[in-house]
């Protein structure tokens, strides 16, 4: 795909941009602490995200109309709390706990990458967080997004086509000059399928050690980068 | 209104952030003396921008299905443009003109205010302009935008309820939570009838030195200002 007709970069956030395992982790263990319970933080923050999927798959197939990802967390989140049989908890602590994906730390490359991409390139995110989420936290993270586009604004989830389709849309551009940057494989080929430009950036920590899977790009890609930094230099900027 | 309820300033746009007039007078002067053609640009970017409440109604009530205000802005070109009797141009060019909305500048208040403003709040737009008109504009005079909101991801055109509300819904906020920013009287009337926040921001010169209407505040807005720096002073910014 020609490169030089680039014109924005679209970026998957969960994983891609932050590292939501250690700050869930993180979270969680304060929460913990907080109200005296015994819960690991990074085993819950997997067992939360493991549901991510299964919540996103309800809208995907129909079985449930569009709500946002907080609504979604906040479902698969009352379900964890009561597998570990924990009740009577107040509805204010317990929606902190749910915001706690709003106040996701950045991987250390992404914001410097970020600042050298933002004077060649429009940066958006593709992302399945809903609007809020994002400027929660790009506002806590500093990251510099000119456009919040992906889930919310196209009432579908990645990898359904109109989740890439109407971002491009919103930017009035053609899909190949737009790229999207995802950390995983299928994101990747689902936006290549829409014609979108692709940019794989390797995060083979994301779900920790004994991560399996997309530790390396698996297609040919347009650009592979094993950073955010990395993937200025390659872009050029 | 309890203005400490206010987390999020979304504003009005054109003319109240940027000035329209003197912008596009400058482009439609350099289009002029590119083509050779006698044009006044100060009483055409007046002449284009009559046309827009009209081209918006024909969506508003209906006429017309929703289209992006680029659309509604080259159909006013056009008409124009053949006003004058000016045909055989390359596409290219009238579309450079018509971008000139993307390119406008702002009021040298604006973004030293928004500066300010940032620190405390949520800022986004809550313009007729689309998603990309609103991007670039944004890039080339350093807005600092956290999200883009309004028109086109509402799909509808202010006074409509449904660009204040959709607006809302995105922010996750209740209508009170939420401050728009303008310099027209109509627009805060109808913001306020939402349940949102207002706060009027002066700007007299917007349609030149015969301006008569949108001088001054002619309802009890929440804040009244005469500059987005006066706004950041009485917001406490």
């Amino acid at each position: 795909m020609a490169l030089d007709r680039v014109k924005a970069l679209v970026f998957d956030v969960f994983g891609t941009v932050v590292d939501w395992r250690s700050s869930i982790a993180r979270e969680v263990d304060d929460f913990a602490a907080r109200h005296g319970l015994a819960l690991d933080g990074q085993q819950f923050a997997l067992d939360w995200r493991a549901l991510y999927q299964p919540a996103m798959d309800k809208v995907r197939q129909g079985r449930m109309g569009f709500v946002k990802l907080d609504v979604l967390h906040r479902m698969n989140l009352d379900e964890l709390l009561a597998r570990h049989g924990i009740a009577g908890l107040a509805e204010a602590e317990i929606d902190h706990l749910n915001n706690a994906w709003h106040r996701l730390d950045p991987w250390p490359d992404a914001v410097p990458g970020l600042n050298r991409l933002h004077g060649k390139y429009i940066l958006g995110t593709m992302s399945n967080g809903n609007v809020r989420l994002m400027v929660d936290m790009a506002k806590r993270a500093g990251l510099p997004w000119d456009v919040i586009l992906g889930a919310e604004v196209s009432r579908s989830y990645k990898p359904q086509p109109e989740t890439y389709l109407t971002g491009v849309d919103y930017l009035s551009m053609q899909p190949d000059e737009v790229m999207l940057v995802a950390a995983h494989n299928g994101d990747l080929v689902a936006a290549s399928k829409c014609g979108l430009a692709t940019g794989f950036v390797a995060r083979p920590d994301e779900y920790g050690p004994a991560q399996s899977r997309d530790t390396r790009a698996e297609h040919d890609f347009d650009v592979v980068a094993d950073s955010f930094l990395d993937l200025a230099d390659k872009l050029g900027c």
